[in-house]
């Protein structure tokens, strides 16, 4: 893989800082902190990449060979190739070529980002 | 408001059935439900719509004049108007017209189905 030009998430215990965690509806947010949500969702706001996230997240054993990935679809290899990368660069998945293939897996904490930030506060004032 | 030809959302009822909460990594997500949550994750990847869905939530009595939020932004009112109107369409926030604002609101089921997606199922596999 090369490196692309993508922002990356902050990783670890950056993750878990200022940024992370907060639900929407807890206060406005920042213009900095909004551009760099925008990033991570335009990574899942796919549905090949949502069913890839979905795929490796679930397949035993919590990670999935990119050999497991590409018969659900009818998208060639380089195809699928590129949803991966965009959800990798994003930090949703992490990946490690071991022999013929390479293996994903999800990064818990930055799914556990988007789940965060859509957790309402509170009930609406309306009925 | 005219209508709008992006797909909704179910409503009320229904989005609490089949396709809600679901966590990603449960199971593979099938094409028509990941084309589905593709749609209602677009209209939120991107930052305006970030910064009026915060603003929105976060608001006094939980629901926020349409003079409240265009002052945060360097964008014309029918910007603002067009962003709402996607947030509209997918579900996320409703709205009504009182005398010469339009209010706006969040609708807690449709962003709860968002954090319940990417809720982590399991700790990874990997340390």
């Amino acid at each position: 893989m090369t490196a692309t030009t993508l922002p990356l998430v902050p990783s670890g215990k950056d993750a878990q800082d200022a940024v992370c965690c907060a639900p929407i509806a807890r206060q406005p947010l920042g213009e900095g902190e909004a551009a760099e949500l925008a990033v991570l969702l335009k990574a899942v706001a796919d549905p090949v990449r949502l069913r890839l996230l979905s795929m490796i997240g679930s397949h035993a054993g919590g990670e999935a060979c990119v050999c497991d990935l590409t018969d659900a679809f009818d998208l060639t290899a380089p195809t699928i190739s590129h949803h991966l990368k965009v959800l990798r660069t994003a930090g949703l998945i992490g990946g490690e070529r071991r022999g013929t293939w390479v293996y994903y897996w999800i990064i818990p904490e930055h799914v556990a980002r988007l789940g965060a930030l859509f957790t309402p506060l509170v009930q609406p004032a309306r009925a």
